[in-house]
């Protein structure tokens, strides 16, 4: 029999250890044949796009670069499937799919919306009583915010990307004689899991960063300047980290909220992130030397700084969605079960897909500081199990070397 | 007698490495004795803050960290001094403080700025036949600016930063079926020396970047929406990069030109920058997918991903400025000679400090494309060897460990 392994949603540093995992528990199965990537995530199992992974995958040092390899191989969609019983032709379609190329198992490597089409396909093949199909879901995301595992692969090299960051940003920020502040914007749009993960600096013995903001409190820009002004009385450099999803009170976006009517040059509503906003807040409300850093996609595809215990934890729990598969399992989403914080040790189960599709695992308000303006010791010892290690780049011209595949067609 | 050291101008990842270089060279000089570090550049003499190197720097670890901090640890400052024939006042009180602590040599790492301060002082110290003491300057900056001097410190861990990050968003930026382009905007005011450095992920096997902009040819609006058209028709994801300080045919900064009368929520002026500026373009003209990335400070202060030749070269020429002083040498920059692109071979020599003030080295025309949205071969055999070699982090809790100097006031 032969499987099948798509990648879908944003790229990240870990997806492709997932696939390398998939790949190499599958190559040792006596069980398993062919192993087939599908192009752009499930739009490559329904327009029937598929590469034999052993045509591009032939020695070690493939699967090294895999590893060290930031976003995608495979290629990735944003496609979210219709309900079975709205559309179920697309469902039909990718079973004739599978079946002409004799693929028993899809593996899914993606976050919420992927976990959703695992979730909705295995229904699906319940409701056919197709049982020689099974799919099974892999998480990842740097977002950190799948539902029913510890954390989700992905997260642990973005969370370390981040903290190697806005340290540098605080060295960088107190050179000058000159009280300062720095507004730096971290990815999360309702989770605030990578702004909050900046906290392990101070394992290292930094006061920075000095505010942190999540959107699992509500924003306000009078406490947020009256918070700014109270760190300046006591740090020359002010390091502010805020998520790019913080919220008023009313629950509406704060970059938005507080930008309304503006027009750019081109007559379109401009809205600035929350970054930008908040240093001209600061300029105008405080009037000291400002500047605000957007980390950008630099947090989910800097691999040349990623966490060892991410890639090589997000291949086993890739390898493990092989033998979950082979020993019969099907719509679930595979999980880190977290065993101790330190020593840090963790085993790997799975949940059904339908707990984590389509909800979101906030960071806990426990960890949040009563002010809303910082997160407690106790996130630290969460974060830092994730950002150990490090995968050492291969190195060519000077520059990381990545692993690609030609697609053949554009 | 004794020695200083200064640091000044914006941060790098090799600064503290030429600091290195004068603190182990002045160590194992019999001549000397205290080797003082100047806190926050030239206003550290003038103030009289001083830190002695030998209470801060113990040993040979410490050393290891401050090859591997960014930034500045004596602090910096942007304070240019006035003619000496309009001051003289200022001169005689740094040529006082000098005197009181006994110290012969004064050694300013930085960039056109504080070569201007060595030049002016040493001017100084020969209309005063005042021949016991010496400035040397050590160049540094990341926009590799600095005339008379092959490349300056600094410049090739930026480079080494811009090409794996452009490369790491040239990953990211594949993994969608949807056309798209990404505008990434580097440093350069006025030198287009890093953004052009990007074309050395070419020499990986790299189509991208597709097109680059640089200060030194003018920039028009329409041949840039035409570039990119073109561009769209051969790569999915079209990858631009783009100098900050790119100008148009009138020599007006295109980022500012371009946006007139706006004004933000504050009532003020506003203005994004090139990056974000030509992402809005290319939404209102060509209207599909696109997204600006602003590299930011995190390419002069990346130092987790050094160019090992630029700290190593770096420490060098700190410690050859020391032996130049030690030879009787004043009012000179340390340069750098390039003897040969490959096998890459270089020597240390110096230049009057006058000659590198106040000038600029811009990127040479002759290896910009006749289109002028590309840059030409010859400038890849030129950036390659800056970018070679790592210096691995010290980690400590999964982040990279900096040394840092308690300034003991704020």
């Amino acid at each position: 029999m032969n499987i099948a392994v798509a990648q879908s949603g944003g790229p990240t540093s870990a997806i492709n250890a997932s696939l390398a995992g998939v790949f190499s528990a599958g190559k040792i199965s006596e069980k398993i044949d062919k192993i087939y990537g599908a192009l752009n995530g499930i739009e490559g199992i329904i327009n029937e796009r598929f590469v034999d992974l052993s045509d591009k995958i032939k020695d070690n040092n493939t699967i090294e670069l895999l590893l060290r390899t930031p976003s995608a191989v495979l290629g990735s969609c944003r496609r979210k499937l219709p309900d079975v019983h709205e559309n179920g032709e697309i469902y039909d379609r990718i079973t004739d799919v599978l079946r002409r190329k004799d693929i028993h198992t899809f593996f899914y490597i993606g976050g919420n919306d992927s976990m959703d089409t695992v979730a909705k396909y295995s229904a699906y093949l319940n409701e056919k009583n197709i049982s020689d199909i099974s799919v099974i879901g892999i998480p990842k995301t740097i977002d950190n915010d799948l539902c029913g595992t510890d954390h989700s692969p992905g997260f642990g090299s973005a969370a370390k990307y981040v903290c190697s960051t806005v340290q540098e940003i605080t060295r960088d920020s107190n050179v000058y004689s000159v009280p300062s502040v720095t507004v730096i914007e971290a990815m999360g749009r309702h989770a605030g899991w990578l702004a909050a993960s900046s906290c392990c600096i101070r394992a290292n013995g930094e006061t920075a960063p000095h505010l942190i903001y999540l959107p699992e409190t509500a924003f306000s820009i009078e406490r947020f300047l009256s918070d700014v002004k109270n760190e300046m009385k006591k740090h020359k450099a002010v390091i502010v980290v805020v998520s790019e999803g913080v919220r008023t009170a009313e629950g509406k976006f704060a970059a938005e909220e507080f930008q309304s009517g503006l027009k750019d040059t081109f007559g379109h509503s401009y809205l600035s992130g929350i970054g930008k906003f908040l240093e001209k807040l600061v300029a105008s409300d405080i009037g000291c030397k400002v500047r605000s850093i957007e980390l950008n996609v630099m947090q989910r595809c800097s691999s040349h700084i990623a966490s060892a215990d991410d890639i090589i934890s997000a291949e086993k729990i890739g390898a493990a969605a092989v033998e979950a598969a082979l020993s019969g399992k099907s719509g679930c989403m595979m999980t880190f079960i977290r065993g101790s914080d330190s020593p840090y040790r963790y085993s790997i189960g799975t949940i059904p897909a339908s707990e984590a599709a389509n909800s979101e695992k906030l960071f806990p308000t426990e960890w949040i500081s009563p002010d809303g303006n910082d997160v407690l010791p106790e996130a630290l010892d969460y974060f830092l199990p994730l950002i150990q290690g490090e995968i050492t780049p291969v190195m060519k011209n000077g520059i990381p070397v990545h692993m690609t595949i030609d697609f053949g067609i554009k």
